[in-house]
């Protein structure tokens, strides 16, 4: 790609994860811009005029175009690599698991750690604390889910690592932060260590 | 294509009918699978089993293979046709807009419409009935952003109608069902026509 490559991002954020982490597998240069979202940095009227409309990072700047939506972003630099399967099933099964990614797993998984691990418990709203013990059920539900399905192969769609990995692997490996426990989910874990000892890959801290 | 496709799904559910809008679109022969959602019929232990281990539909059955999540369905049946725009960008840009749907308004606009007019807020439990007033908010935000959006073009990603439209079309056209006040968003509703008077619509109950 000739184009340059910006990531609108909060580092902490799995969601910019993925996106950094797709391009290190893919080894392609991202630049990176910080914003702090607690600060509510990407509410602004600049941010929503010029960055993304739904005041959410990560956003992928590409030349002048931009492309919001963590999975939208992997896509759009994965496509035509290896990271995206070849054949037309096994296509749309990496989607079904990014699809259920934002559908499942990030409101639980994701959100829980957000709400633990850096609102804190005391700070959140009453309708969000009633939320809770759906939010751990749920989000147990979607990594017994992920387990059964990789007792019995190596990656999540398709015969090598591909984006539906890049995109679970994110928040799945630091769901310990908001009160999952990993220890459960034998086959999620193998497949996590899988994930990290690829080339090229890069942790949430780089 | 030559396979056999079946939909497993519940007639009523939206994102069922963004797989039938596709094929139809398509001109593709679907042949249907009803479930009661509300009889627990997608949580039985063949449909876990053999179907969908997420205890949901819709999911598309392409001759002994299974696609679960409506987007992926929907990608499955549209790969390599006209629905999904040839141009990297646009084509990651339509993705950008059927993530958002899954995460941004499934949640709040169909969820809304389910709770109001299948379930009855009287039947709600209380961790749901807090989220009511979020959900109403979050919904409406959903559907400005669209309007703004669609204002200064005629099909959310791309120069023709896509899977983004069709993925956005299913729950919004019903989202006076969920309370939600459709004659506020001029440009949306210009678009939900367009949609409706293309070649091959049908719709949500036929």
């Amino acid at each position: 790609m000739s184009e340059r490559l910006v990531l609108h991002e909060y580092a902490q954020s799995g969601n910019c994860y993925k996106v950094r982490l797709t391009a290190a597998l893919l080894g392609l240069a991202l630049e990176r811009r910080e914003y702090d979202i607690m600060a509510g940095e990407t509410r602004t009227p600049d941010f929503i005029a010029n960055v993304n409309s739904n005041g959410r990072i990560p956003v992928l700047q590409a030349g002048d175009r931009f492309i919001p939506e963590s999975n939208a972003a992997c896509f759009y630099l994965a496509d035509g690599s290896d990271l995206i399967p070849a054949g037309r099933f096994d296509r749309a099964d990496m989607l079904r698991w990014m699809f259920w990614e934002q559908y499942n797993h990030e409101p639980n998984v994701a959100t829980m750690r957000f709400w633990v691990a850096f609102v804190g418990e005391a700070n959140l709203t009453e309708a969000q604390r009633a939320q809770i013990p759906g939010k751990r059920a749920a989000g147990a539900a979607a990594l017994r889910l992920m387990d059964e399905h990789l007792a019995g192969r190596d990656w999540l769609a398709g015969e090598r690592l591909g984006l539906a990995d890049v995109a679970l692997y994110a928040y799945t490996h630091v769901a310990g932060e908001g009160g999952f426990r990993l220890g459960d989910y034998p086959a999620v874990q193998a497949w996590l260590a899988r994930i990290a000892a690829e080339a090229n890959y890069v942790p949430m801290g780089a």
